[in-house]
């Protein structure tokens, strides 16, 4: 009766019945069945997930972009001449178009003034003490509440079936590391992200690994695949994303040899969540739209495929 | 009758009785018993092995050296204007003090020339096929075959009691990977190491990921703590090296809260192996040496904490 049992037990209980559900699971057989065409050894079953998009929501704007704000907020009393520099004196302001008006450069200089310049286990704490509550602005929801929990399944699904699995994100490698594991039951070992550049440094109370405000890897677009073979050394069976962001990952993935599976969760659920892909500043998905048929790349629908979007809701 | 049947095997057989192996054995049952006051949970059971001189032998030259000057001379055929030109012109004429005379500069040269310019797969294959037949010069045994018996049974015992290990090596990440999970069951996505830059590139054919002849990381005394930082993100318990390359991956191991485990591979085995420390170009042992007993460092005698030391000898 066990096997019987086990059967029973649906291992994806918020995923409808529908192509993307059905593509997950006879993957996932092929690649586990010991002896067919597509077997793939366990030790190369390694899959990728995007974080920003794919895992949690990304709208209004990106998590650690919020996070960035809130530490100036938090730093300003330290900081008066941030009152009349640019791009904190919009920030504190609350003026969010002019700090997205100061571009590049002055992105650069939030996050040099909030990532940088302390050790990493001083970043991790600063990182884990404003993630347990802070929530996002549109929902009120805490933003470890608001991940997908179809993916959750998905996560585990492919842990029982013996693949490892990987976050390769273009967020901060070590602002998700701090709250993967407890979140996605991801460890910072398995997750991938852009990164400053760190130096040991010894000091009087023993070394410390300091973050310097100097860009090290951004591991976005083509950056990902060398991300993914800079970090795991091996390509990836499967690969999930949400954004042009994902291309190469998913090109990557999936233009290998034998069996492999790529896919792109579409934001199409204005009820349950946001509806946006082509035109949207965060998350835009449309290049890799284009290419997903020819590429045979499979678009997830949060309205259709998914029954569930956020956990316990 | 099982607890003491399992009791019975010993999962270092070849490791004599002595303080080395005792303090394995301690630490480990320190580590892993629940409730205990040094438990840790098995997630954060992390132990980083240097590789060369730790876990094979880098007598006389590094074998990553050794790799560069095969290719160098199977390479000369599509190449004649090495004949005339520094440093290739040493290698092929054999005349090593002269390579070495040449200094960075001619040592990066011959790096650019064997370890880039290729894809990350066809680099693989290329380590994988040479490894496959290389031998040592001095012993005329396969590299792979000088590997140290005891260390692989530490890294079982390691493994068996829930930790994960991975290689933090000053030596090519993906020449080690090429070959660490055969030669040691260690999987690409556990190495780490120094790096040169890569590039994700579409072709006619399909992406690949080409070796740039540019520096990314060296991953060797200071350099280790952030590797490790880098691709694991958690502080190692343990951490085992044979040189002053470990001294700060030794030392950030061990300063630590809780419970740690630091130990040296000390050479000092002439008739075995080979017998060096202070004065040697390769794998010089002298500051970490001195420094050991004040940070609780552990020496490992080849000679006599040793039973066997390469496997099947
Ligand atoms: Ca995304
Ligand atoms: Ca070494």
């Amino acid at each position: 009766w066990l096997p019987l049992a086990l059967a029973q037990t649906d291992p994806l209980p918020s995923w409808n019945e529908g192509p993307a559900r059905q593509a997950i699971v006879d993957f996932v057989a092929a690649v586990a069945t010991e002896g067919g065409p597509d077997y793939v050894a366990p030790g190369d079953r390694i899959a990728t997930f995007d974080n920003d998009g794919t895992l949690w929501s990304e709208q209004p704007v990106y998590v650690q972009l919020a996070f960035a704000l809130d530490r100036v907020r938090a730093l300003a009393a330290d900081h008066p001449e941030w009152k009349d520099a640019e791009p904190f004196r919009s920030v504190l302001a609350g003026d969010l178009n002019a700090v997205v008006a100061s571009g590049k450069k002055g992105l650069a200089e939030i996050m040099a003034a909030t990532h940088a310049g302390m050790s990493t286990d001083a970043f991790e704490q600063v990182v884990a003490d404003w993630i347990a509550t802070a929530s996002n602005p549109r929902t009120g929801m805490l933003y470890t509440a608001m991940i997908y929990q179809p993916m959750l399944e998905l996560i585990d699904y492919l842990k029982a079936n013996e693949f490892e699995v990987f976050i390769v994100s273009g967020g901060g490698i070590e602002f998700m590391r701090a709250w993967t594991e407890r979140t996605y039951g991801i460890p910072p070992q398995n997750v991938v992200g852009s990164s400053i550049r760190l130096e040991y440094v010894e000091t009087d109370t023993g070394p410390v690994i300091m973050r310097l405000a100097e860009l090290n890897f951004i591991d976005d677009g083509p950056g990902k695949p060398v991300g993914i073979q800079s970090h795991i050394g091996k390509r990836p069976i499967a690969a999930f994303g949400n954004s042009d962001g994902d291309f190469q990952m998913l090109e990557w993935t999936t233009s290998g040899s034998g069996r492999r599976l790529g896919m792109i969760v579409h934001h199409d659920d204005a009820e349950r969540e946001v509806a946006y892909d082509r035109d949207s500043p965060v998350g835009r998905l449309d290049k890799a739209m284009d290419a997903a048929p020819a590429e045979g790349w499979l678009l997830i629908s949060m309205k259709d495929d998914w029954k569930t979007v956020f956990p316990g809701r």
